[in-house]
């Protein structure tokens, strides 16, 4: 029974599609992920009907630099996970800026050979809110698919910016792209993004320079303080490298599993930190300004100061009722 | 008069240097580096000693995408800068990692051409430890340029991670470049850091799309909140447009003026987010799991375990004495 705009669910009431969404149907699928993304009135019954059905989907995250061929890539290993008859959901998330609609129409674009496979459900999200917003989303739509019943769930980030490393970490198996060769920096936005790689790929390996970046990559990655990852070529366009990229995160995913728990647990954790970042911006401007004279001038110590625009941003926290 | 190693300075003895510093000596603005970068005992008062002079130099941060030519670009406003007779401080920074030693010895090469000019200071800063280090470290060795009398500090951060991003928001102005058309990608990389961008730059405008990239970027900054930027376009290694970089730099830096207060809030604010951020990651597993799974079983929402999750953080902070 469709509810009329506007009429308010009692909030144990499930909907009458949700048993449809646990079998696994395409429409319902669609529905739960309209609300939890839209937080409609249905959300809330959703999130509680589905939480026992949690931990089936292996949920595996895209990230990397830009010009790397990511969504190519992510779209060549759907269609591999099709070909082992897996099923698949997608959700590609997009920066929270009204500025990157080309990217989201181009993910679209570069997808449209899933279009018509019932077994590959892809989402955009485009959120307009702040990064917490879109972290919680993005948490909440994974465990709507995987509660379907889907088999891997596939996070593509674009960009490499904080908030994409941040989502990417809710994924179990994390798989950094990279693209041959770009300059001396390649190196350093690696860095950064090198600690959070469970598979690193340097797709595009027919141009030059790819042998040389994945022995670059393989030196960084074996000085990690945790140890060495595999390091593996492809190529998108020409489908070479796929079979064994999916090899390797299966291989990851064994030894990983599937967790909703971490995933809830890394959730919570960025969610207090974008609470955190918001909640220092948001302080009185002039009491901030205070503890910066107060080190300029030599009345306080840097750690000190700190201290004091800790307390001061605790103060103004919501609090536990 | 030089002090053996390991013996402890009394917490006010200026070092005898401290009055070359202030006076723009080469040999003792190099000490006084040393002194800060590595927090020896002649740190504490080197920074009393620098306190009142600060505020004469304008500091500008170049960040951006990788493979923009972003050092080249650097090289070039440096010399530039050297023709209008203004004294210069460089600040390279690296993101804390030991992976990315190319990068520097890079950079170095490409400065090499103010090698032999007294009037350009220039050092790379590699911090093994966290990012709040960084920032700090990076921070104190902008106050000593300042306080030596350089006319304009510059601070170039390597890549586009949340460290440099965070980094270069110390500065008065902040110059975000970027290439030509790499691909979809670039326009989702620049969402991030089009928010901190004073004035944007597409390099190695004699490539394909140099004209199309900057009115996308154009169109981009239009759509931001506080207001559109310039957009200007250069040929870092043919010297075209660069003059004019320098005049737009200048423009904004009538505008926004350097001004230390602001440097040392924004440097509190990301000290703050970096303690929290750590202390996070260092609060006990079990107590954290326990919480995810709350929010699992449906015992607690998300947003009270969030709240849990911040008094167990804050309750963990250390305590002003």
């Amino acid at each position: 029974m469709q509810k009329q705009a506007g009429q308010k669910a009692a909030p144990d009431s499930a909907p009458d599609w949700l048993p449809g969404l646990l079998a696994g149907e395409r429409a319902a699928l669609a529905r739960a992920i309209t609300a939890v993304e839209n937080e409609t009135d249905e959300a809330a019954a959703v999130l509680q009907g589905i939480r026992s059905r949690l931990g089936h989907a292996l949920v595996v995250g895209f990230t990397g630099a830009p010009g790397a061929g990511k969504s190519t890539l992510v779209s060549a290993y759907v269609a591999e996970l099709r070909r082992r008859d897996l099923s698949v959901g997608v959700v590609a998330v997009d920066p929270s800026s009204p500025l990157t609609g080309g990217a989201i129409l181009g993910d679209r674009i570069r997808m449209g050979q899933h279009a018509g496979d019932p077994g590959v459900f892809i989402r955009s999200l485009a959120s307009r809110g702040h990064l917490g917003g879109l972290s919680r989303t993005a948490a909440r739509v994974i465990d709507v698919f995987d509660a379907s019943g889907r088999d891997v769930v596939v996070v593509e980030t674009v960009g490499t910016g904080q908030s994409e490393v941040e989502i990417a970490e809710i994924a179990d198996v994390r798989v950094v792209v990279n693209a041959p060769g770009l300059g001396d920096d390649v190196q350093a936005i690696k860095a950064g993004i090198l600690e959070i790689a469970d598979i690193l790929v340097v797709n595009k390996s027919d141009l030059p320079f790819a042998e040389r970046s994945a022995r670059q990559l393989a030196a960084m990655s074996a000085q990690r303080g945790h140890g060495p990852v595999p390091v593996l070529q492809t190529s998108a366009t020409a489908g070479k490298g796929v079979p064994e990229l999916a090899d390797a995160i299966a291989a990851v995913g064994k030894r990983k599993r599937p967790d909703p728990r971490a995933r809830t647990r890394r959730l919570l954790q960025n969610l207090v930190l974008d609470r955190l970042r918001r909640g220092l911006a948001e302080l009185p401007p002039a009491e901030v300004d205070a503890l910066a004279d107060a080190v300029l001038s030599g009345r306080s110590d840097i750690d000190s100061a700190l201290l004091s625009l800790t307390e001061l941003l605790v103060s103004r926290l919501p609090q536990q009722k």
